[in-house]
């Protein structure tokens, strides 16, 4: 009943929709229709008031889309995002389920971005290899119940970005509270960025943990090339961890409608012979500024019995079977 | 397929965004960032089509929003409201998922709102100290397969209103038939309303009952401050059930961007020593029309081994835990 | 993070909400406030962009809507439709969940519709007296991770449409791949049909099997009326599987703000006693061209120990219960 008296204009729908054709094989060969190749398909609304003075009240709820069989993934709802906030001058204050600081760091420099199925950046998601504790945690990226506060624009303003979040425990069996902090600085032709975070596995868990991340990344640009560096490592007081170090390389070359992307990530588990190296090759042509037609050839070389996975393959647990993916895909924005 | 040839210009949308941090204790202490200390989130979608002679026809779709989390409340759906409406000189015909004629009348005289968590009116549909079969029900204040019709505008508007409800059985084994009833008349500094709802507990349930609800309330204005009253009586058929009254005091006082909220909520439970009494103090203020920023301090006392809960505290079974709550907020209407 | 830059007038909002009493008889009889008697209740996005030279890319997302209850069928998502496409003066190709070539074809020629509670169409997607492995498939009219290619316009365009859909397996366990083909003309006032579909039972199902549906259909307008026949036929190699014809003949009469709808359908089921006979009257008045108000009459004999259903009505298995049921509703587009 409440809210009756808005109006439509308050509101902007946004999104992505993304669909392609692969060859994926893993521990499998299989022909697929999936979505997400370029970029993780998505449906958001979102709104900004203006409060006069500088400052603004605005929000978004953004939902994942598994566009291929319409359902949504992240819990079936917004899962992507979902948050209100204030900004001013002094900078921003936002609450609810938002991204992480060292999540926003990264964007500024991988060549794939970070929500799309073949990205190789991915792979630093992964807890193959790691104690059943830690298995549910992963490099997080998203976080419920948080609160930021953030000085400076969003991923690709100029100039100085101060981001940080934190959530509390709230009595978690599972994931309970994070820190995170993260700094940038974006040049005329470079970025450079530091991130960490601190994640609580709840105050209520079986045996209680903490991960901590550090991610240190930069871009160069020569004109219509990008060059792009993270050095990402996570460190865990789970019994039975091992740090995980990731290393990724990219370079982008965007002229006229083509855009040419590479992008290398190399994981390695400390005293384990399980690491895996990632590699993806990308076209992107560009039908108009909202649709482009795109390819990528990956390829994931799991050492050991490692078990990662990209591109949606399925790797059978304990394998070492690689990954090997070729895709033809539309990605449209909306 | 069909509905192609429509266009957007017949749907609003709108919604409320709303987030707080909370200290709130009841058997533990947490510190939490949590959604509807003042009003619940939500997205609604809205549409009138002008059919001439003073008749519309009009639908709502509104879900909730966790937006801590991103998830989506009550069934995951448009849990919230969910119908088709015809409406004219002679009154509206509705259909759907809808409010009954007890929570329009309600809503007309509370300073907190009916959809918030931190409303001490809300203590009136706990279900604290009834037997088993009678849990599943509570105060209904929604219901599905709802036929609606209503003489007068909505719960702000001027005049008589006279509202009815029914929901057939449909072969239920929870909450199956619902008959509601509501009157109501706002003068120009006061409203009185009484409204009575029948609920059955479905013909196919194990032990079939009935619920039966009374409240009556009412407002009055003197200038910025407006006191309100409201008594509510549920009496069942369930075996082992015992009449709970509640008795619901409010107060708000307004001018300019501030308005100052108290309300005291009584609930008796007859024959038990296991009553309770929650009150709650608010301030908004308003950095528009659209967004507020808010203050909460609520408290509710168990008596004996009373469990009610409010505030999203977490009080358990048979405890007599009282909650303590404070929270600071953000309201951001769309 | 990705399309911040987009705008709202890139996606258009359109839907029905339908709901309707209805007394329905089956092995039990009931009062029911349901939706989607005269069209299934929708909540749809789309958006078309401009590509120049007669081309353009598009979306649909468009999910279910329970009306009576507010919950979200079909998975909870868009599980209606959820394909992005790109069409041109060459055709159309079409990526993600859509509906198949056989169902384009049909909702050509039949009165009721296809997305309608009361269509006695809906009776040939029963799966009743067929064996366990068939019964997860039915007349399959909407189909997950399907590529189309579309030369023509839509169902009601004029001239030569054909249509071929075929979605990869993707190692399923219950439905896998598909390929389906339609070819149909329609002329001033008559339309002929063809369509055949295979279905593939998924190569990781315990017993792999296939289904093949064909199906021819026509309608034929004198003036203010229309009439129209199919005939759908269902072969399986599930063992156990019998071979089941629909006949169904419908006919229409437009006349101001009147719509007459007659429709039958003949379920024969390959030397097996359960065949079954469904009807239906219908009666639309339109308030506008968005509203209607609607009435049906639907009856539906199930002979031997048939089980099918319509109407959403209750039939116990293998009782042999006929349904008739009555409703009055509304309809409303936005």
């Amino acid at each position: 009943a409440g809210g009756h008296g808005a109006s439509a204009q308050n509101v902007s729908l946004y999104g992505i929709t993304d669909a392609y054709i692969g060859s994926v094989r893993g521990s499998e060969s299989r022909t697929v229709l999936n979505e997400g190749g370029n970029a993780l398909s998505r449906l958001g609304f979102r709104g900004r008031e203006d409060l006069g003075g500088g400052a603004s009240a605005y929000f978004v709820l953004e939902m994942g889309l598994t566009l291929d069989n319409g359902t949504i993934p992240i819990g079936g709802g917004f899962g992507r995002q979902s948050f209100v906030g204030i900004d001013g001058r002094w900078g921003a204050i936002e609450a609810g389920r938002q991204y992480t600081p060292l999540f926003f760091n990264l964007l500024a420099t991988v060549p794939f971005g970070m929500n799309a199925n073949w990205a190789p950046v991915q792979l630093s998601g992964s807890t193959d290899g790691q104690p059943a504790a830690m298995r549910t945690v992963g490099l997080l990226t998203r976080q419920s119940n948080l609160l930021r506060y953030r000085y400076g624009g969003g991923p690709q303003a100029k100039g100085l970005r101060v981001d940080v979040a934190v959530a509390p425990d709230e009595g978690a069996t599972g994931i309970g509270g994070i820190l995170g902090l993260g700094a940038s600085y974006r040049g005329s032709n470079y970025f450079i960025g530091y991130a960490a975070q601190r994640l609580d596995s709840g105050s209520a868990a079986a045996t209680p943990f903490h991960n901590e991340t550090q991610g240190l990344n930069g871009s160069y640009s020569l004109g219509a090339l990008t060059l792009s560096a993270a050095y990402l490592v996570t460190d865990s007081t789970a019994p039975g961890a091992r740090r995980a170090a990731h290393t990724v390389l990219g370079a982008a070359y965007d002229v006229g409608p083509h855009r040419w992307m590479a992008e290398i990530n190399q994981r390695d588990l400390s005293g384990s012979p399980n690491d895996a190296l990632a590699w993806a090759l990308g076209y992107d042509y560009r039908l108009s500024k909202r649709t482009s037609l795109y390819g990528r050839l990956l390829n994931l070389n799991n050492r050991g019995t490692a078990a990662n996975t990209l591109a949606l393959a399925v790797v059978n647990a304990g394998s070492g079977d690689d990954v090997r993916a070729l895709a033809l895909g539309i990605r449209h924005n909306f």
